[in-house]
């Protein structure tokens, strides 16, 4: 996986601060998926304008599913460094890997790896797809390799298009551990520093908006210290312009003993200046887990569902979950420190 | 008004940042609600501290009714300065005045002036209101005036608790300039940039949610670009704590032609450990104008309202309206620069 | 000077966002520093900590004179890295340099190198300096060197120590181009974010605010875009806690045809919790420049110094002005890409 295929690597890092992390100390994962966006940004978009031509901004088009492996606290150093694994015709795989680092100790942790594919878009028309400088592989077996990821991804992202019907209603009075005591909603209204140069939203702002949203879902129904423990395939179907007031919506779906799912649905509504409609941008998973004081996973409240449409999703939920541990019992992922 | 009789006034400045505004360039109100707030709390937890004792942080108990009397721009320096104008057994009266400056043409304008009122609270046991070192006046008629608006702050207050009952239900499928169309709400997990050395949320980092959840009913309302044009006495009947969970939610109760009054309530969640049910922490009333982009005040669409309650709360807003329009005009307040 | 002596280097990248810049898109020197001392403050807190025993936090205690090269825009990633390059028994030296990258068209420009003294205070007792891990180097030369560098600004510590007497006396109407004209002053509320695993402020944090009432200074001095061209040696005299009140102002001190010196001093209010009075933290000389929408530098008004001391600054200013002139002919440095 590690090719070195494509230009130089880059490496973003920074200290967590207070700001970063929940009251127990521990870097909300929306923190770390907004690095690893930003470093997938930079390097796809370097990537893209390497060859003479029109300049565009590369912008993320789906982001594979992430596992948080460790948790990362306040004051340790986070490093985040992504290269380009593969490219296509018009898109950019880029692989992270980030890194904790406690600088009073010394000890690393690796805490996340991602997958993301990016897009470059004209500067001058962002409609328009630019094409990609093609990338050197360091054998024809990792070409091939990166070629099987993107023709799984690309059917991938159809699946999901299906789900995007589904809107979050609210429910007055509900009663506890049911889908309507802990969804949760908020909206935002998209300022400067959340976008890219063309002026539309980084993907890595979004998703730490919905892991807000999620982390107050999940904390709503445990009532306890909770923490991200992966975020399922996200895939952005529309961009999401400045001024734009964004709705990000979470409801449970599933629970096991010691973990909980959650919808996240992102909206945008161009309501100034605008004849646009408001309309789903992104939507995903992500699964949370409640942490003792001695940072120890707790048993999760079984979610209780009353309607035939919470039961489905319920169900679809167990799959997934059934699913993940099968392929996690498969693989055992090596961990070794870097 | 100006006393002078309190301790050293103090002043903050700081140059408006482009996310301090909204897309055309106008600092949010809610900004500059916040920098009064904050400077509020400095010279009074300095004067509260200043005699040996109980160390004390002074919170924000009530925001008298403020008006934006001229529109500040990204790139202009905002000045907040602030003085001890009355202070009783348990609290502090503080006046602010701020300016805009544009440092490039040397044009100053006021832009706010606002009476807020704090009371201190032990550092050791939150609970515990201390007492207050008495200020000098300059005159006895300056500290008349003083307790005057002491007294009547304090039967005002005891007026709002009644409306707290008052709960924002979501409405599917709204028509148009309905009260359901423009309705929004938003959450916020308070992390401790937000909070005092007691962990408690600043006042003015819970009024610039509320300003921020205004703004966006009014634009979802007329869909142009809108700016704070007042914002009545808020009162902040209960405090909130880090780790909290709150829920700011606004909706239109009144337009005239060229104005739009949005209540806005706020309500705290403190779900991590804490036996404590959701509660309402603060109310109040906003009052928006719709601007051109010559910065030209734009007709209001008529707001739609449908139940006897919503038109009631017009029949209200009205009444506000008419009051305020009617104080205006007999006092004409002498807007020259300082 | 490149030793490559120390423990592996460091670098941090970040994309400039418009909240960086000013209104011209030009980045704002205080940015480039608070990354700049981020980068140190990780690399020396490591280092300090490589060995077993009481964990530590290197605290800056001084920076020294930093040209700025050329300017950074918005969109651009800003490449900090980081290696330590002498070791005292109590302090460690960190060089620092900073490149922009347009990842639109691949130019890379050095913008900053630095020079940082940091020392580490016990987490446990912050009053105590710990002992510092040696490092190697490459040749004796290098060591000589460092040596000689650690010697001088040993020196000039105690200098500057003696001006720390100086106060901001506000001006009321003042004429202008005068001193009082463009005299500026800020006050921050000290916060989590703000400051370090022992609660106190990051020195990035200070020079931040430094660098803003020094723009603010310099832009109502001459009201047109202005950048910073160099930030003249920085000691930091004393911790700054969380929950202070820092005040932080600036005054005019010099200009030269196309320049600006402007002397800004710390002060730090230590208001709740503490017997302390107010204490003066750092000081620094800031020099900026005026551009044109074009990027050219412009003549600057020449300032009007009325009193004897402010005639005694600016002669003192144009000793450093003409000292660093003659400084810069001699060396001519080889700002080549890197």
């Amino acid at each position: 996986m590690s090719a070195r295929a494509g230009p130089a690597a880059i490496q973003l890092s920074r200290i967590m601060r207070p700001d970063d992390a929940n009251n127990a100390g521990n870097v909300h994962g929306g923190t770390i998926l907004k690095m690893i966006e930003e470093a997938g940004a930079i390097i796809s978009t370097r990537h893209c304008n390497s060859q003479a031509g029109e300049h565009c901004m590369a912008v993320l088009a789906r982001v594979e599913r992430t596992d948080f492996l460790s948790p990362m606290c306040i004051g340790e150093v986070a490093h985040v460094s992504a290269e380009i694994t593969y490219t296509s015709k018009h898109s950019v795989e880029v692989q992270v890997n980030v890194l904790s680092e406690n600088i009073l100790t010394g000890v690393k942790r690796v805490t996340n790896r991602a997958t993301l594919w990016y897009v470059p878009l004209s500067l001058k028309n962002v409609d328009k797809v630019l094409e990609v400088p093609p990338i050197q592989y360091a054998s024809k077996e990792l070409e091939e390799e990166g070629k099987k990821r993107y023709e799984e991804q690309k059917l991938e992202r159809l699946v999901t298009k299906e789900r995007n019907g589904h809107i979050i209603f609210p429910v007055i009075n509900p009663e506890p551990y049911t889908v309507g005591y802990s969804q949760s909603s908020l909206i935002h209204l998209v300022g400067p520093s959340d976008c890219t140069l063309h002026s539309f939203v980084h993907g890595g702002v979004t998703m730490k908006l919905m892991d807000e949203v999620a982390g107050i879902v999940a904390a709503r129904h445990c009532k306890t210290n909770i923490v991200t423990a992966s975020v399922d395939a996200i895939n952005f179907h529309e961009k999401i312009k400045k001024g734009c007031v964004i709705t990000i919506s979470g409801r449970m779906t599933f629970t096991s003993n010691k973990s909980m799912e959650i919808e996240v649905f992102v909206d945008a509504d161009p309501f100034v200046d605008e004849p646009k409609e408001r309309y789903r941008a992104a939507s995903a998973f992500f699964t949370y887990v409640s942490l003792s004081k001695e940072g120890k996973t707790l048993p999760v409240p079984q979610l209780v569902v009353e309607t035939e449409e919470e039961k489905q999703r319920f169900e679809e939920g167990k799959g997934r979950y059934l699913q993940m541990k099968a392929k996690r019992q498969a693989q055992m992922p090596p961990l070794t420190q870097q």
